[in-house]
């Protein structure tokens, strides 16, 4: 158990460091932050902060070593980042997280592994290959890229198999994946944490309302999910083991209308799906991930109330005036400069009794 | 209203002061700091800090002149420091809380002249003045200094009369006030908040619990107290617009046996017995203070939880891996260095469910 007064380094300046070095100074943490960003969100609420490129590896080492522990608020955070921060401090989650989750075909072969389902899919790193997946999955299906896509972008529908080229090519004809269009009957996901000791405590399913690829709505717990909890569990322990991983993740799942639960993405970190907690549970996914690699116990992720998460994008944070005047909306909002679109400001995490 | 993004300076770097930057930050203001310490508590998670004495003017007005509000953490700001800073910024809440709390007779005469129920006191000033007050007042009584008292410092007990004189040498001779013995059935206190629209907001009365003068738990709401929330709120409300205060301010208060409640002392600022907010409500003091100087409209300060909060003091600290172990305990560090005696490191808070 790493002592208070310790120093904790996140790789990372946006959003989740910033929430992430909040809870960890509530524990008595001091908080560095390595970030290739000037002024940063998270920056303006920790102890330290080294602004330098991801690929600045020795600049990576000598902030790996200034500090007791390392974790990371991204998950393009390089390899290679990853394993120079390494080498100095213990990083948690560890590097096979980022390697699993920064490709799409490698999360979904993991997650195959692990024995969980997925929405059928195929690797794709050829117009052919393109065109004979879409043949095998039929229409509609998803094309993505495997690498750095997030919030819709780096995709493509394909509606008709003869659009298969086409979308690979528009794509820059990087390695994709192609995923069977999963009829769901609602989007939910599961946040979770594993301690250094390997327990698992999984906060309730969530439902989730996307608009134009970016979370809008979550809604916690998930309405009419309690048949639902053993498998999202099983699902988040079988991740979670399987990455041998330290700290919080979230799983994105389709919910069928067949009751089965199909993975949809894995993020290695701190989610927006999990902000809610923030407000309706006594111990947050942040300060669950601080305790996870602070090697610390799990906290008790049942939450004293529902919420409703909504977040601020763009132009949405120039509403700041109407939220704070609203009774019961809990504000947060993450420094960011410029409303910029489809850039996430803020969000309001709404309560109510449980149900 | 003030817009997030805006800066606010705290003069003080203390766990107070910490606790409200991360508010500040909740809601997207960034902090700076004004302390003569160095690494202190708050400064770790500000957004800028000047390390100056509270006597350097020239650094306070230039403080003040880089923020756009200002408040402070304790109530032994000197009211120089104060002026000088309210010169450059808005100053929330004012000089004139400090003024008032600054100096226990000051304090006791303008709790008397808004209507409000004291013990019976005397100014005392001389030996003579003491022994004159202890004959009008009986024994026991307490003799306190007028200024710079707190945790229990600055205070003789008088059991007997002929014991005046000397109490009154043994604290130095200084400016003091003699107080009557309240015979109170137990300690409570109103934790409450004005904003700049005159708006009143007061958290349910708790119950303190002291040891040794340094308050150790507080049990919130206070039980049985259903019957005093309307005299609390009157109490709250009439010191807070006879201090024209904007910001959250605390009344410790004596529950008499016969229902009344007396006026102990006022705390113009966040305040120990206010520290169950932040896991029990929507809408911490610190969220709430911040939402007042900001000239945001204050918060709902319902519970959703009951609480239960105990101090850490000195090597209560050293226990921090008990308390990390304990499942449901809310724990709170301050990042102070070395766990002396006395020293408020930290706290806890254990939620249960609203009676």
């Amino acid at each position: 158990m790493l002592k208070p007064g310790s120093r904790i380094g996140i790789l990372g300046g946006g959003q989740l460091g910033r929430m992430l070095a909040m809870s960890a100074a509530r524990l008595g943490f001091d908080v560095h932050i390595f970030t290739p960003e000037d002024n940063s969100p998270a920056a303006r609420v920790a102890a330290a902060t080294i602004v330098a490129p991801y690929e600045d590896l020795s600049a990576v080492a000598r902030f790996a070593a200034g500090v007791d522990v390392i974790t990371y608020e991204f998950e393009n955070v390089p390899v290679e980042t990853a394993q120079a921060a390494a080498e100095n401090a213990p990083l948690r989650p560890g590097v096979k997280a980022l390697e699993v989750c920064q490709d799409r075909v490698a999360e979904k072969s993991f997650v195959n592994v692990a024995g969980l389902e997925t929405t059928l899919w195929r690797a794709v790193t050829t117009e052919d290959e393109a065109e004979a997946a879409i043949v095998a999955l039929g229409v509609p299906a998803i094309l993505k890229t495997c690498r750095l896509g997030y919030d819709g972008k780096g995709q493509q529908v394909i509606r008709e198999a003869s659009a298969a080229r086409g979308a690979f090519a528009a794509l820059g004809g990087v390695p994709c994946i192609l995923e069977a269009f999963a009829p769901f009957e609602r989007e939910v996901s599961v946040v979770a944490a594993r301690g250094v000791d390997g327990a698992v405590a999984a906060y309730p399913l969530v439902e989730n309302h996307h608009e134009g690829g970016i979370l809008r709505t979550t809604i916690a717990p998930a309405p009419g999910a309690d048949a639902l909890a053993d498998e999202a569990l099983r699902i988040a322990t079988g991740v979670l083991a399987g990455l041998d991983y330290v700290g919080v993740l979230a799983v994105e799942l389709f919910a069928m209308g067949d009751g089965r639960l199909l993975v949809n993405e894995i993020a290695p970190r701190v989610h927006n799906t999990g902000h809610w907690t923030m407000d309706a549970c006594a111990f947050s996914q942040f300060e669950q991930h601080i305790r996870a690699v602070a090697g610390w116990p799990l906290g008790d992720p049942s939450p004293h109330s529902a919420a409703r998460m909504e977040n601020l994008i763009g132009a949405d944070a120039l509403r700041w005036q109407e939220l704070a005047s609203e009774p019961g909306a809990c504000v947060h909002l993450y420094g960011k400069g410029e409303a910029r679109e489809g850039r996430k400001m803020g969000h309001v995490n709404r309560l109510s009794p449980l149900p």
